[in-house]
């Protein structure tokens, strides 16, 4: 049985009683959720996963962290650095999007050398494997990557199946038309055999293959805005529908889902986008992707993804998908992989705050004492990144562990000025 | 006569017209936002300012950096690179909080040097004055330090006149106190004394002396929250409605007025919090601190600020004050002023964009359609940090001008795969 299998026959699974007691609740509340496709366990059957993590709207805010080869950067081992600094940055789940060199082999070390939830993008086998010609793809290929993905082993899948051939024409009167790259494989495709998207006609074997595995399917977002100029129009629009109906298919079939969002919504619009896709997609757990709240800064996509993630999670977004200060400019490095994922911790922290959650509410509580009392050793175990922390205090020559060297002996958190 | 003299005449300076060009808006639009106390345009009649800029909650969000020397670390010719450090990043303001070392000749540098509008807190001239020495400061000191500041032309000072005895006594049972530094003098200064505020008393020479120089007043939240849990309290709030009042009597005595803000501030309380000082204050232009919507980020309150700061644009904060992420830690370097500038850029911009002004909204569709274009040269002469950017970008090796090395020859942008 899939984990909402489980919970719709009342069956508390041993990934439940784990992922209720990292969220600080009760099993049977989270059971609840998981009955209901408000939350979802991503734990494949076929995988000896470390740990069972939930996400949902009603939970701690998630996330997830992308790593992989490309064609002209395939170096396996500097992944796996990539791999091992997000997680011990803190990331809840770590997708393979390997599109170079060797990827089986990438592959294989990812599963076997990641401990947290593992996703990957089937389109992305698709593409590498018939190396970008359209006419080798066959619709079979779309439906065995995702075979083949969840036979590995992996957690959650994005299939992009909510991107029709109507859907997909909405997009050419936008500016940045199709950025997703797995939609533009599917649009291409779509255009180059006249045929509507295998992942939308074939979605009851895609079912199948989840249910068979418990593979949690991420509907993925293929016509999410590319700008801030594009969000909210009908072709974001028309698909979010098809995802919606897609996510009651696959719920009445026992599969886990989650469904993916933008992408590049500017700040006003994120409110109503994310209470949008709640309703239309019946509380499926939301992952979104930024949402970047400009287009202008590259080098800063953490920072601009984490204003917008904060207020998604704060809104309804269940899982949070990094962004790095590298995004649209080049692969990130370990350093990069690092400084997206405390961005997103930040603005998955921010929100849970905001949405009342005492674990969240407690902890920055217990961070402004120490900060009070000067407890320098506390602060740094409990900063969302104590390296860094720790790095700037001891750069700052100051000695004198009650004040710092911002106002010194004028501090104002001293009860008489120059006295320690 | 000060700008909102004139404007009350229906006099158009030119720094109203130069302001108003600036925004891209009609200099008697301008006009009606100083007569109503809408606007500001922070110009000392002292100084020989080289720009005018307005601060208003229907203008483009502004920022603010601080400089300033430590009594540990008091460099000026450090701080003068931080100064036109700010300057090249994009502040439209500059204060100098110097509180160590030889405050003077920092302050004469300051005013020579800096070329965007300037601003300090005259508490920090009775404390750097006083030694800390809180016998020996009197309540003239007090009024002297804001006539000094005035007669060196600054443009905007922070004058901590909300907070009364029985408003500071209302924050003995937070969690933080009082973190405001200004905030902390007055503090223990009315305790030692057991007198009122001298800003508040003496309110009225302290609107004299504004009005003579055209001083901008900002209205210090010297009760501002220093943690997450202690927003929205009553001390906070019962400072912000002595604000409110002595904004209208300096209004009324033709004098600019900006209230200041928090602080530490919760995602979900933003919002309101912004709304009200906005009624509270009678429309005074709102300069915020961060806000930080966590306490747990040690090394990046850049972020945790421009999350908070973007979204308290959106809702009408008008002026930004940044955070670098040197803040609770040490004092900042050059590098981390920078940093502070351009995560503050990026939470105004997104603000700007939120609110519907039209040269944001242009600037981020031409920015996107540049990326479309692979208009690798039109993306960096428009970035919010072109030099980080071009950077990351010139670092990734990857020599195809029609893609980046993260997609490389599937990427999504392109007609076909693999072409150029």
């Amino acid at each position: 049985m899939t984990q909402i299998e489980s919970a719709l026959k009342g069956i508390i699974t041993d990934q439940m009683k784990e992922a209720a007691a990292h969220e600080g609740i009760e099993a049977s509340a989270l059971l609840k959720l998981i009955a209901s496709g408000k939350a979802v366990i991503p734990f494949n059957k076929n995988r000896k996963a470390k740990h069972a993590v939930a996400v949902g709207k009603d939970l701690l805010v998630k996330i997830n962290a992308n790593i992989g080869t490309s064609p002209k950067n395939c170096d396996i081992d500097y992944e796996m650095k990539k791999l091992h600094a997000a997680i011990s940055a803190g990331a809840e789940a770590v997708m393979d999007l390997s599109i170079g060199g060797d990827v089986k082999e990438m592959r294989r070390r990812f599963m076997e050398e990641c401990t947290v939830a593992t996703g990957c993008v089937p389109a992305y086998s698709v593409i590498t494997k018939c190396k970008g010609n359209l006419s080798e793809m066959k619709e079979k290929d779309f439906i065995d990557a995702v075979y083949a993905d969840a036979e590995w082993g992996i957690d959650f899948a994005t299939v992009h199946c909510g991107i029709t051939m109507s859907a997909a024409e909405k997009a050419s009167s936008r500016i940045m038309g199709i950025t997703s790259r797995g939609g533009s494989i599917i649009s291409k495709w779509m255009k180059y055999h006249k045929k509507e998207n295998p992942f939308f006609t074939h979605f009851d074997e895609i079912c199948a293959i989840a249910k068979e595995f418990d593979l949690t399917l991420s509907l993925g977002d293929a016509l999410r805005p590319g700008g801030g100029a594009d969000a909210g129009d009908s072709a974001q629009m028309s698909e979010l529908s098809n995802l919606g109906e897609l996510t009651l298919i696959a719920r009445e079939k026992g599969v886990q889902v989650m469904v993916e969002g933008p992408g590049h919504v500017p700040l006003h619009l994120i409110e109503n986008q994310i209470k949008e896709a709640d309703r239309v997609c019946h509380g499926a757990p939301f992952f979104v992707l930024g949402p970047l709240v400009t287009d202008s800064a590259p080098g800063y996509d953490h920072i601009t993804g984490a204003i917008g993630g904060a207020l998604a999670g704060m809104h309804g977004a269940a899982f949070l998908c990094y962004l790095t200060p590298a995004e649209h400019l080049r692969l990130p490095s370990v350093d990069d992989v690092v400084e997206g994922v405390i961005a997103s911790k930040i603005a998955a922290h921010a929100a849970n705050i905001a949405k009342g959650i005492p674990s969240a509410r407690v902890k920055d509580e217990v961070f402004s004492k120490a900060r009070r009392d000067f407890d320098w050793g506390k602060m740094f175990e409990l900063a969302i990144d104590p390296v860094k922390a720790r790095k700037y205090r001891e750069g700052s020559t100051h000695s004198n562990e009650k004040e710092c060297s911002m106002c010194g002996e004028f501090c104002a958190m001293k009860e008489e000025f120059g006295a320690d």
